[in-house]
């Protein structure tokens, strides 16, 4: 969905890229099993990366680089060479600020590399709550938060699974995950809910006044079964008039 | 007071070592700004550590190795390595299974390398609620739940500080943190109070109350002086009685 | 369920009875819509009280009274009518701990009026983290720890919905109400998990896994179309075993 | 604090009010004893309540009644009493929405009654955790929430305690508080932070960044020896300016 919401801000005539961060701790996706996590898309200079990259390039008026996805373990790997090549000065390494420092250097290189674009969007994988998401987490709180012209805007995806046996769809894991996010300093401003089925505007009231959001920011992504469909659903819930709005385009 | 603690079960007979896991990213310590983080240490077999296994190696009969120090920086190196060299079969590495099991790997190796030993004392640095010591708190819980012989205890380092204008002894940080490790799925057994005053038997009570443990768990460390006198302390507080039952010794 | 694992245990020639703790602010359920809240159940002693105490008194061999059925309602009206009285002798009332005595207390004197029976099942009502049903944890996990023959056993009530879309059952939101629960304090022995499809040994492992109990301890609670079905399917999963084993009878 | 920060208001030309909230179950202060709670202050209409009140009415140029003190007890025992009139038609009473419900009609009550006032400055006693509050905070949460006008501000008042022995302030009980706010979804817009030292620049954007506020907006609140110097003291930290920033007045 993050292609999607890029395409939707195309059609208002912005120009978008992509970061994609992934927390898992392998350097490159050239080497992880195709089998286990599909193909490797190659971008123009000749980087492997995760098939995402390709979803995002071909939705998007955009060329995307190496630089346009990071993984935990380049991260990690980034500080570890640093820090045994003196580059702390011996100081003792941390998660705060130095892992986290190194995130944002790298969001900020992206923003800097394509800096006519109008809007940078940096998806980051893994689900909250996993150790794994943390740092990213973290940073990206400290970008906002730092960000004096709060032009930041936080869009979190959760489920609203439908249990047929009661014929409801259930609100808990929303709340839990938004939940999860603000103990750790994250309120998000709009909720993109996957769901089997729509949500009515009173499940969208219930979980808006549940995870601190109006119910207009409360998005619904139903499973369609062609992805270039989800951009029309996005402005047909006014998705792009919001995100205009709270980016102040 | 890891080292105090394996002092006194020495008293009792017992033979100990120690294995000292620092979550800081650092590879090693020799690279460590000694105003920073204060001397190094050289072990036996040429390794420099951090200065703690000196105390270690000055209260107890162990000799201690290079493997008796771990840092993150070392497990997240020793993973990215072997992720690059195939060793993960292109799977998708994660903290959970594959740092986890790294850092259960280093447990296992002093276990099986000090066999003769009755108890092995694995010290985790840094506090709980950061999120550099999540994995290896994560790695400790599954190895206590996987000990089917019950054989694994549990040792909380809490403060317990002291309000000059209340006159009042402060258990809430005591009890947040024993909070932070239950909601990881770590119940300790014993907590040790750091404390500028006595902890009075109603305050005890009250820690023990409040964090799930009987008062006799409750044992005070008194800020002192001599960091010799602590063993003698902790004896006097009948911590020896607690340990050895706890570990069927 | 609870009645069915009553009912597990009588055919082990244990005598049981219930008591029945409801969240809900309503003084008594005679007053309470039967649309809403299914039948009212009138006791031999002519308290009207909720349905399940009829569904406890048809499993069992007990018969149950105005003492088997407490809801919050009473407990505050019981607690505030004292404080008027001058009850407290003027002292701050709290939930802790004026509260939760005032259930311990209701707790206690279900055990004092069926002295001879071997089991006291007590169920609250509601869902882990609302508030309603924190003083009753509150109260239940301070007479585990002052229950110094360790007589008491948690079993917690799950579920590991299913979902259609990926065929997989989802064991999340388990893991997010054992948190909770650990987070107030009370770790489940057994956790007996309502599911649309046979829990795998695959499930039970990851579940215990990540909720700290061994595997052993997940009891599957299958939709069964009768009622009745329940106590076997318990007692193939073995759970009077556990039971027996727990409570040490 | 609260009294201060009304009297500042007042130096901005501002009408103030208060509305006193305790989450302590006795229904009304006029039974309490005077060695644990304090003397008890009379209001113009007769009504006995906490002494807190006489603070307000000396401090400020407004009239407090009745209305102005809370407790749950009040509200609890308004409660029980509609529902055993009838007054919810039987529907099952829960904490939410009908006990928040209650709260919200207290407050909306005395913005009726004193609808003149440019500001209803309800305070909320206890500690963020307690089970006690948690009521009061849902209700609070839900009305900024529906306040379209976005009227509303919350000041949470913290603790900044000083150790002696490091010769530190330490930001972590500050920190612990707000993110158990934070959970139940309230984000304060101001920290006062009640100190035995002067925060330095240093500690202010220390709280401010993990505790997402700027650090404009960390205030200190020394121990003072005399109770009219806070305002003089809050003033020389801006906070008024924050204040008729906030509330757009």
């Amino acid at each position: 969905s993050a292609a999607s919401t890029g395409a939707l801000m195309e059609t208002r005539g912005l120009t978008v890229t992509f970061l994609k961060m992934d927390p898992y701790i392998n350097v490159d996706p050239g080497t992880m099993n195709p089998f286990q996590h599909g193909e490797v898309f190659v971008l123009d200079d000749g980087a492997e990366t995760d098939l995402d990259l390709g979803h995002y390039e071909r939705f998007l008026d955009t060329n995307l680089t190496r630089l346009s996805n990071v993984t935990s373990g380049q991260i990690y790997d980034a500080v570890i060479q640093r820090e045994r090549q003196g580059g702390y000065l011996g100081a003792t390494v941390q998660v705060i600020p130095h892992v986290t420092n190194e995130i944002k250097a790298r969001i900020a290189q992206i923003a800097e590399k394509y800096e006519d674009v109008d809007v940078v969007i940096v998806e980051i994988g893994g689900t909250v709550g996993d150790i794994e998401s943390l740092p990213f987490l973290e940073a990206i709180r400290q970008m906002a938060l730092e960000d004096e012209d709060h032009n930041t805007l936080f869009i979190h995806l959760t489920l609203v699974p439908y249990f047929e046996g009661s014929g409801e769809l259930k609100t808990k894991p929303t709340q839990h995950s938004v939940k999860a996010l603000r103990e750790i300093g994250i309120d998000p401003d709009i909720l993109i809910c996957r769901s089997p089925q729509p949500l009515t505007r009173e499940v969208k009231k219930k979980i808006g006044l549940f995870c601190n959001v109006p119910p207009e920011a409360v998005i619904q992504d139903l499973d369609v079964e062609n992805i270039y469909e989800l951009a029309i659903q996005f402005h047909l819930e006014l998705l792009d008039n919001l995100l205009v709005h709270y980016l102040k385009l």
